[in-house]
């Protein structure tokens, strides 16, 4: 059985609103497996400088006029109808090549990290349009000037470039955080694959759910695009090095200081233990890793191990244990159930890696697989693009040079042997900086220096042993929590990572100015700026009402020896620095009996909180507790508890708000700095 | 009187722990106030691959040796010895036209560089080899998969390449975070004024604290260096955007993705708010700042104000006490007291911007200096490099062009009026990208809608008003703890900025792993990883004896409606939540009363604490305290504490020891989570 046939159409471009096609000849993709036509695709002659300016004039101003959380939203919604749609999106990814599980990575894991980044970003960024960033910084003694670094979205349009591997996950994993960030987006897929996502996008499109501007496609060449380019627009490539080498020193970008990041495949490392010998649960492990890595995607993955780096004594039971569990793999029609390995994407793709291989048999010999015929469970091995897995081995690593050098971009991989811990780690770095290195071992001591000596060559190092082998995601998925990218040969650049790739997006601008200046700018009161004391205690005022600055200060309690010891048979922490004073006394930070930490952000408590029922709900939690001075018997105690920050939710009738804290003795020194959590009612009554 | 002369000697480069000199013809560097040769340059010939080779070899494995507090001290120590051979520098520096106020920026600007990365680097970086980034990432919901980013040096060589104007400061700001992420430098001044850099190497190589190979220097051209560039290295370049384009574009740099840095000469503007009209205080400190900015390094710097943006009607009065102003600066030999400003760098300078103001005065005309004749209050008008002050007005800026792209890299800036404020910040703009802008106003609503405006396009903004006016730092000077640098024309680089720099040189690793193996990789406890229950209190061990993962489980503890009530009476909080059933029960989070946070902790406290004196000398403050699920009377709480993190101090017989503190309730939930900071001994008895 076949892949379905697709009725043959031209793909079209999405350009400042219109589906439109390009001018020239429209060039025929074909089915991976069958090699029927699945589509045409053209972009000549589309006036690109007319998507830039739409980006930046309709998609940046939308964007930025919407809060962290309303980005965030906008994903989770987008993320929520194309889960819905997905089976259209799995029926024509068949035609990439990809099996079910290849493209549950490539669709259910991109909607999974516009999910990861709709949910993170409510957690981790706050419900406002300016990013605040690290602390304040005090430049006066007075407290009249002061400094605040703060991140503001980019104004142009980010340019994503992408590679023919992953048309869905591809597109997402970049969308998710330059749309949370505030930036339009022009997507231009590898032509090879690009149906899927012109297919999904047109999907996203008819949600509605983005504003006009925010999402443009390009399917088939960029034309003059990249001429365009300023310094507020970013172009991130995903592909091979040779490219990406041409793009990162086109005019426009080197001109401009244009941000560019790229992502090119790499030679990662798959290391074996010196002690995961075979028979060790480690070595069990690698070999499925392997053999997983190689066949997934038929091997067409950035992140896939293309040097399986093992002790010397473990070669020979690995290359048993590879050969038979790669020769068991089904090779056939993506479609068919029974497939655990479709073709690759396209003949020529077939033939370039073939290349690839005889270029490595120069340093090594082929011990399992053959590339010139595959065995087939289903399908037509004239027509489609089928490719047995191939393992290789190499004797002589030291000397070798395509071997570390050379990628075939397939079900490819070449094994070879170390004598030493350091020799294992050294021959991972030959690799000139790569996406990723696996180090399967259960000696804790090996993981230490391999880590520290893999670190700066790689964006991301996983440690595989028996105790994480059920819930590890494995040696080639980027998770968008972590980093994905690596120096050199992996082009240098940061992608996902959290919040962290949302930063690419904007820029960081240090503020100096008076305090009071500061605050209205960044919205978050810092010391020096205004307060408002009107009279009403700030926790009697609902959000509505609520302005950062808003300032209470209490009246003033005296600490007794007593309110100490009660206090301590009380808790039962009767900390000898609380009971003794002698012993106080000796302790290098106290000069006699002191109050508990606990005591005074208890009895502080006691002195700011406002005991009726009113729009402050609860106390979720404090920030960076700081005890400054010791408090003794005697000292009297007094708050200043200021609003600093105000975080309504989108979804809530509450929202957090942060108070700053702070604890004076009767000499005005500080006792103890914190920040109060509260959560407080949007209106009230409410 | 002319500045003392010099014996000219020829500049020596310090490559692979030798003072060696090129091969070529030496050509002169001549004094910019009287002409007279101060020195020899050449570093032709010389081995430049041995210089990156002794770096990597040599200074780069003994600078990781050291921890992040050990190289602080370092820099500490070097600070303290450059501050004491100050007036050597001092001496020098006034061949460069430097007055004694443009030399204190140079040289003790640049050593306070290296004291503050000294002290804010043993605040906020911890005594590790290793930097743990952001929080522990859990990856599986049973805690055996998690994921750390961690931050490594690179192995490779930091090239500086820095620019005439700052011969101590411009080495030493990049210095200071480069050491300190434990990468050695190569630094390459600029030939005109290197021998005043070339000095301050032999200083700080004769103080021996450096390690061997952390610092080289190139005094004359790099030659081949760039060519053997890897992805390990740096390059960070300071000067032109022309030379910086070419470098950027360089072959190696873009093969091996290289990290290189650029900060080039910008457009800076300075806006004057629309209120600011003259005889207000910020008229007054706006035309101070612009002189100033003028003047100091005879305007040589990157961040001077290029354009002064005013309300229209601001202008004639502008133009008025500027001119007044820069026409009392006394322009004469650096070495005079009573002069204010002192000469370019070189005639070959002057000329460069005289042909600037040229192409200037195609968009603006000049209204204050002439720059074909200055007046001289000391000093040989034919042998120095003497300019006055220039100060343009451009009456049509929406239509002009050379005054948004040429620099004039002198005492030269030009007028330019706006009529609406949207327009003032779009003429800034204009610049495409600098490294600062300031605005002057005391209208919040403005500064909050500029920096909104400005920020994307912008590295740093300052404001400035009669609040900040005695504190302010100023428009043009970049601080260790802000961000330097900007997108675009400002090349697109971010040094400075506090510990954001130090990273700029080193690895981001997403490392993923079983928790014990991650602990084990990064010396942090986290959830998931190994514990030690040996029966002893973790309180009685000295930091000795401490292992991180030393876990004490508490007895249980029952909370009661009389704990509550007390509490509550005894500190004086009496939040209806804990005193009032029914109106606890209306608050959306409790279904009932509920016992305070301070008293979960407090009792938490009563519960871990150990009484006796022991090595745990002081509770100093707690971090990222929440409280997670109510307690209700009759609920019981148990404490798991461990030992997360220690972090000794080099200079104290103490450190901070941190603990993950999770307190339970009977049913095993987590009731409150946070970090406990200690000061514990090193040993114990002390």
């Amino acid at each position: 059985m076949n892949a379905p046939v697709k009725t043959v159409r031209q793909l079209e471009s999405y350009i400042a609103g219109d589906w439109v096609r390009g001018a020239g000849k429209a060039v025929p993709l074909l089915d991976a497996a069958t090699g029927a036509e699945v589509a045409l695709i053209d972009a000549s002659g589309l006036d690109m400088k007319r998507a830039l300016n739409h980006g930046r004039e309709a998609g940046g101003p939308a964007l930025r006029k919407l809060s962290f959380h309303e980005r965030a939203l906008m994903l989770k919604a987008l993320g929520q109808a194309l889960m819905e749609a997905k089976e259209e999106f799995y029926a024509l990814s068949t035609a990439t090549g990809a099996t079910r599980t290849d493209s549950w990575i490539d669709i259910e894991g991109g909607v999974g990290t516009l999910l990861s980044y709709a949910s993170k970003g409510r957690r981790e960024l706050p419900n406002t349009r300016t990013l605040v960033d690290g602390d304040v910084e005090a430049l006066s003694r007075d407290n009249t000037f002061s400094g605040q670094h703060i991140l503001t979205p980019l104004e142009g349009v980010a340019i994503h470039i992408n590679a023919f591997n992953f048309p869905c996950w591809g597109m997402l994993e970049k969308l998710a955080p330059t749309l949370l960030a505030g930036m339009p987006a022009i997507v231009k897929p590898a032509s090879q694959t690009a149906y899927l996502t012109e297919l999904m996008v047109r999907r996203i499109i008819a949600t509605g759910i983005l504003p006009r501007g925010a999402l443009q496609l390009i399917s088939g060449s960029v034309g003059d695009l990249l001429d365009h380019v300023d310094c507020q627009d970013v172009v991130t490539f995903t592909g091979s090095a040779a490219t990406g080498r041409k793009l990162r020193a086109h005019k426009a970008i080197v001109e401009n200081s244009v941000r560019f990041t790229m992502e090119a495949d790499s030679l990662n490392a798959a290391i074996l233990g010196p002690n995961a010998v075979a028979g060790t649960e480690e070595f069990d492990l690698f070999v499925k890793e392997v053999a997983r890595e190689m066949t997934v995607k038929a091997g067409q993955k950035c992140t896939a191990i293309r040097r399986v780096i093992a002790p010397r004594a473990a070669v020979e039971p690995l290359i048993k244990a590879l050969g038979d569990r790669l020769a068991k793999t089904a090779l056939g029609n993506p479609g068919e159930e029974a497939t655990r390995m479709g073709p690759l994407a396209s003949l020529a793709q077939r033939d370039e890696v073939r290349a690839r291989i005889a270029e490595l048999q120069g340093d090594a010999e082929i011990v399992a697989g053959d590339p010139s015929q595959a065995k087939l469970t289903s399908g037509d091995a004239e027509a489609g693009a089928f490719l047995s897995p191939v393992l290789l081995y190499c004797d002589k690593p030291g000397s070798a040079k395509a071997v570390h050098d050379v990628e075939a971009f397939g079900p490819v991989s070449t094994i070879i042997p170390y004598e030493t811990a350091e020799e294992a780690v050294e021959l991972a770095r030959r690799g000139k900086g790569s996406l990723v290195a696996s180090v399967f071992t259960n000696d804790a001591a090996f993981a230490r220096e391999a880590v520290q000596a893999l670190g700066p060559w790689h964006g991301r190092v996983m440690l595989g042993n028996r105790v994480s082998a059920k819930s590890s995601t494995g040696h080639g998925s980027p998770l968008p929590v972590l980093v994905h990218g690596g120096p050199g040969r992996a082009g240098g650049g940061e992608e996902l990572g959290g919040m962290r790739s949302v930063k690419h997006y904007m820029q960081r601008t240090a503020v100096q100015g008076a305090p009071w200046l500061l605050s209205e700018v960044t919205g978050r009161w810092m010391q020096g700026a205004k307060t408002r004391q009107d009279g009403i205690h700030p926790f009697r005022k609902s959000l509505a009402e609520l302005e950062i600055g808003d300032q209470l200060v209490t009246a003033s309690r005296t600490v007794t020896l007593e309110d100490i010891e009660h206090f301590a048979h009380f808790t039962g922490d009767t900390f000898y620095a609380h009971m003794d004073e002698e012993a106080a006394k000796a302790n290098p930070f106290f000069d006699g009996r002191v109050a508990h930490g606990y005591l005074i952000v208890s009895f502080a408590a006691g002195l700011f909180v406002d005991p009726a029922p009113g729009p402050v709900l609860a106390n979720y939690g404090v920030d960076a507790l700081r005890f400054l001075t010791p408090v003794n018997p005697g000292d009297s105690l007094q708050v200043t508890l200021t609003c600093k920050q105000i975080n309504p939710r989108e979804t809530e009738d509450y929202g957090e708000v942060r108070w700053d804290c702070t604890v004076t003795n009767q000499e005005a020194q500080l006792v103890a700095q914190y920040d109060v959590l509260t959560m407080v009612a949007k209106s009230w009554p409410a």
